[in-house]
């Protein structure tokens, strides 16, 4: 086993995000439940942009979110997701390589078009999102940059991404490149609907010890554990991997590292706008932390200033300096 | 004549902004000229993409900017434009149905794409942009919505559509279409390099009287009358049209209408984040408040009202209740 010459490479969806305001009756009317996520085929995608309002458009994704995040703190990064031959697949390429990531992916031809996901940010500041996968889900193995993955402290995989057939046969691939090179593997669980599909998918990459640092929101890992009891689902994933990390909003996180349990508080937002990227920055923020050899708790802590920053603006982006901001809160 | 349906419908570019900050530095080392407006090909604009830092798109065009104010403002409004059938193109298409805009340009094919805008936005502020005109410039005067501009009281036409040929000969269509029915018809002079490749066709059209209301900022109405001295062209001008319109950024506003001269200081701004939009927001705002019945005064009350909105924040068109900021100021 080398040194790692790179900090993190992720895999996930390659996705452009397309970000309007938008009232809690159009999500009724629509029958969108707040705050989640919902998979769209192309058509339910033109009838929902449809009903949108004037909007803007921004790279996501979300580990290519943590991805950018742990670019914005300084981490050497790289990131493998397909996108599409079209305008959009051309502007995540660029937002990507922009902020020095490491991105070989190569284009995938004109159709399906790259991911989008509609995103309607209400006046609380949730977002609601709905994903058209496009050419994301058809990330082949053969598309993984092996020596890339080989060369990364962490491998970071998307939750999400486990649901389409071709890009979890190549996230299967890309835990093995790892492991054999000696890596740490991050595996984030996104949504409760994926743990839904594929929690024994999951419970088992726990239990064969193929995951060393896992993060969930409460509702995930309650799901995970198949409880409603957020203290019991807790302890019962401690005892699956060696380092859990669980967010709970504005109720701050908490981490279970080889048994021992740190817990710390939101940090302070003047004002939610757009919650987009919160868990994806978090997860930036606690893996910078731990690739500069912070404690726990500190990492943590930098997990909370990432998530405030890009929930206090639109966007699932760091558009303040990360750097600045964790330096002037923990040194 | 028929009493107007629309009070205004514009002739315009139909641009996507691509929008990232940078350093003074990088406007240096490309050549470009902090504060205005390049033209692109292809190929440069991809070189000056591949400098610039992540970014993010949202639909702007000039005149389509003040169409969007208009629109925000409660007025009735239609927009004649050219995209492509792309992403872009339908992203640009979307927003400006989305705010209720009459938009029935029909999509032109993939190549060229839809026009883009790469838009650098220095610490201080400034906007700096390379306009890429893809689709824009192929606007045919076979693609005018005559029924539309018959309909509307005011025709608004953006000097930088003067410079392509097709465009130039669909706007001379539209004036006279306007002219049959009646209809007003205002002008943006855009930018000094086109008043350099077309001055005399614009000071033939103000001779001809065949423009009511002409916008301009200070630099481009002393480079259409030939003189270095603002006071001097604003006279001359002002004897050539009905209204003249003159900007000056931080140092406020005029107009001279019918002979009568009116100032108005610029809106105070806490901070200059971004001034791409200004001049087409206060044009919207001028607009508007003409088409409400209001004074002169009142109107550049409105125009600069609005341009404050809108360098308060990244991106070219409105994000605050413009009707109610008008409203708190004005009543």
């Amino acid at each position: 086993m080398t040194a790692a010459q790179i900090d993190v490479v992720a895999v996930g969806n390659a996705i452009v995000d397309i970000i309007a305001p938008a009232d809690d009756s159009l999500l009724t009317a629509e029958g969108l439940t707040k705050g989640g996520m919902q998979l769209v085929d192309a058509v339910r995608a033109d009838a929902l942009y449809a009903k949108m309002g004037a909007a803007h458009e921004a790279s996501g994704g979300s580990a290519a979110n943590t991805i950018a995040g742990l670019a914005a703190l300084g981490r050497t990064c790289g990131f493998i997701g397909q996108v599409a031959d079209d305008q959009f697949g051309k502007v995540f390429s660029h937002d990507m390589r922009a902020i020095g990531v490491e991105y070989t992916t190569q284009l995938r031809g004109e159709e399906p078009p790259t991911a989008q996901c509609l995103i309607f940010v209400t006046p609380d500041g949730q977002r609601t999102m709905n994903t058209f996968l496009g050419a994301s889900q058809f990330l082949p193995a053969a598309a993984l940059d092996k020596a890339m993955i080989e060369r990364a402290a962490v491998l970071y995989l998307e939750g999400y991404l486990w649901d389409p057939e071709e890009p979890r046969a190549a996230m299967r691939a890309a835990i093995d490149i790892a492991r054999a090179a000696g890596r740490k593997i991050a595996f984030t669980l996104s949504d409760t609907f994926v743990i839904a599909r594929h929690g024994d998918d999951f419970r088992a990459l726990l239990t064969e010890g193929l995951i060393d640092i896992l993060f969930a929101n409460d509702g995930e890992i309650r799901a995970l554990m198949g409880t409603g009891d957020l203290e019991a689902a807790v302890s019962a994933a401690a005892a699956l991997v060696p380092t859990l990390v669980v967010t709970k909003s504005e109720e701050g996180a908490l981490a279970v590292h080889q048994g021992v349990r740190t817990d710390v508080a939101a940090q302070p937002v003047a004002k939610v706008v757009d919650t987009t990227g919160a868990g994806d920055l978090f997860a930036a923020g606690f893996l910078a932390g731990q690739a500069e050899g912070r404690s726990i708790a500190d990492s943590l802590r930098m997990g909370a200033i990432c998530a405030a920053e890009v929930i206090s603006h639109y966007g699932p982006r760091p558009e303040a300096d990360l750097k600045a901001l964790v330096a002037a809160q923990l040194g």
